[in-house]
């Protein structure tokens, strides 16, 4: 890929999230940034707020699975589209805690037709591994 | 149970219910609400907003995920405490829309000393299953 | 129902049973018996055996997986078919050993069309559950 | 690695795999053979056979399961020890016929203290995937 095209890609990819975020409410809630978005592959970034935390500092879980979930939607280009009964698996690895800045990657695992298998790692600054979610 | 011990059980129910709310801004912001707690079992509210939503007025599947565990973490009396590496499995069956009154309740499926086995069913104003999770 | 249907309805699970056995060495090899059939609802048992078992004559998840999957597969009436992407999340609670008289039972969770969830439940002897799986 | 130590690694694999089938009759009658093992890697291959299929000629998900679960059991290390409320999510993505040689391969994903997190692949000869579970 040349320089043009890389800055066109990431063009596309910026132009992508803003719409994301004007269309999901949710997302745009808790702050979720778009990274980076190729076919199949996406990052993004969420910092750890006050008001994503219990008194113990740490993150709620619904609000990693959200981050999860939308990296997820993203990367199998079906944002905001649910099959029925789809199903998700999530392992909560270790506790994120406030001002933690956690990374989602997803990684497309096995694809035929309009059926897909996307992995999405949550990790946090230190490269730890906060959650992983099977989709 | 007389009458005396109903109501004093529904008025604990509503003390750690407002308790819950003020421990976790998450819970609150999608206004769930606690409507019975018994031993090993939960029913909460919630209804579905503008905010919650997508332009398909779909809920998301994170703000339905974020009922769900709240409902499993008040049934296993350890909200806001995960264990590492729990595992939580949710499938949608079908889109919760705008306006729709979802109702959370948990069952205890199984227990051995600190571990246990939850199922939360997710369910709108029609009876309808709207999702079902296992944590 | 009267006894006459009742007679019926055994005598046709049992021609079912036998019919499944022809065709599934798998479950014929571990012995697995089919108690009673309805609509959505299967009742298996299973003797463990030395030859399903390890040195710690416990048996191995993956007999145990069989037997909840050929429940499963008879309470969908869609043995030995299986959907693209099919998700099977199954939870070990409690070691089967050798002697152990297995019963598994399952029930229809949800059902819409050719979509379908199943909950199995295998309990020992004692009525403990030994595993659970969703399908 | 020079190559006295690869010839060592490589004994050991085979002399840990004679073991392994003396141990568990399920995984010698299944005919699983072990390829390669390294710390938390492990290969193993499986020819499908007709006492392991129904009258299609596919493969029961239960045999699947075991390969898959015993791979995953000799990666983690404690094979025929199950932690109580060990959770296994499998899918199954495209049936194996008779004949088909099944390779089965774990990746550790996740390890922390006697936590980890596994992920096996099932793939035929032909390298399409048959099979992934997570234990």
């Amino acid at each position: 890929m040349d320089n043009t095209e890389s800055v066109d890609a990431q063009s596309l990819a910026e132009r992508v999230g803003v719409c994301m975020m004007d269309k999901s409410p949710v997302i745009h809630h808790w702050g979720v940034e778009l990274l980076t978005i190729e076919p199949g592959s996406v990052t993004m970034r969420m910092t750890i707020r006050e008001d994503m935390a219990n008194l113990h500092r740490q993150c709620h879980g619904g609000v990693l699975f959200t981050m999860a979930d939308a990296c997820f939607g993203f990367a199998s280009n079906s944002y905001n589209e649910r099959t029925v009964a789809a199903s998700c698996d999530i392992r909560f690895l270790k506790p994120a805690e406030i001002d933690d800045v956690i990374t989602a990657h997803s990684v497309e695992v096995w694809k035929r037709g309009r059926s897909g298998l996307y992995d999405v790692t949550l990790t946090n600054q230190d490269g730890e591994k906060i959650a992983i979610i099977r989709a």
